[in-house]
């Protein structure tokens, strides 16, 4: 079998369960296939996004830098999962037509069981108006329309989301 | 034989023939390795640092985006050539730390053989100082203490440059 990469694209709030998912998957698709990239939100802030902010455009030049990295990685055969909230559908959909190799993974929680779950403090500081633009609280989130996976993370476990990825790669051909 | 990453590092002044070279080069290691990836200077100012300026901090940060996202391509076992003018030794040896497997070629053209060219017309503005910070006249350059490769672009061909390096890479293991 020929080596194809492909891009597992995360997107949803924070506290969804965007990157615990993500860390399961990439056990899986390593077994499978030796390499994997992550380029989640955090990582990409650091090193290729430092000083952009959370206005509508800081957050689609983000998107688009991910974007631009993920298609060098794909098109060189390198699965890749990107995990950032990504909450814009039209910045989604141009990545997709860029990398074509898209599997896009609507993580979905609702915004009242992240604000519960709280992991990083950051939900309690939106509501206060600490943290302006925060998604979901002071700033839209627009769901995928059709994507290739949805993982309702209120209901299912970690293990069965990262099951029904897997299952929908495998379908595709990816792994 | 196992294929292995890479990164061709080339440094040198603006006009020195870093993506004359460069474009030689991206045919001789698609022939033996069938991908490569390029990261020139413009390109990534596009894609990856649009908003940075020509100050010795914006230039740093430029080059360490290069260096991320050359890493990244390298560890997957890609071929990548950069070419930005990376005008400093610190950062240059920064990235070498980082990826390992890293080949830099100086591209050695005075100042004077340069200007002479002006392929962008850029010098002629920098001399009358309408462009600030402008490397090797207004901006210092730091030749490399020990490149991999030096191409004298003065005296040598294009082609005689491009075979140097081939030559060094075939030396490494890596062609």
């Amino acid at each position: 079998m020929e080596k194809k990469g492909f891009c597992v694209w995360f997107t949803g709030l924070s506290g969804s369960g965007k990157t615990t998912i993500s860390n399961l998957l990439v056990e899986e698709i390593k077994k499978r296939r030796g390499n994997v990239e992550v380029l989640d939100g955090d990582v990409v802030r650091t090193n290729l996004s430092k000083g952009l902010g959370f206005s509508k455009e800081d957050r689609d030049i983000n998107i688009r830098r991910i974007g631009f990295v993920a298609h060098l990685l794909v098109r060189n055969g390198v699965p890749v999962i990107c995990a950032a909230i990504s909450p814009y559908k039209a910045i989604r959909n141009e990545i997709r037509e860029l990398i074509k190799d898209f599997v896009e993974v609507y993580v979905n929680a609702s915004v009242d069981e992240c604000a519960r779950r709280d992991v990083k403090g950051l939900y309690a500081r939106a509501f206060s108006g600490e943290i302006k633009e925060f998604t979901g609280v002071s700033d839209p989130y627009e769901p995928p329309d059709n994507p290739e996976v949805v993982c309702n993370t209120e209901e299912e476990t970690v293990e069965e989301s990262t099951a029904k990825i897997v299952a929908r790669l495998e379908e595709m051909g990816y792994l």
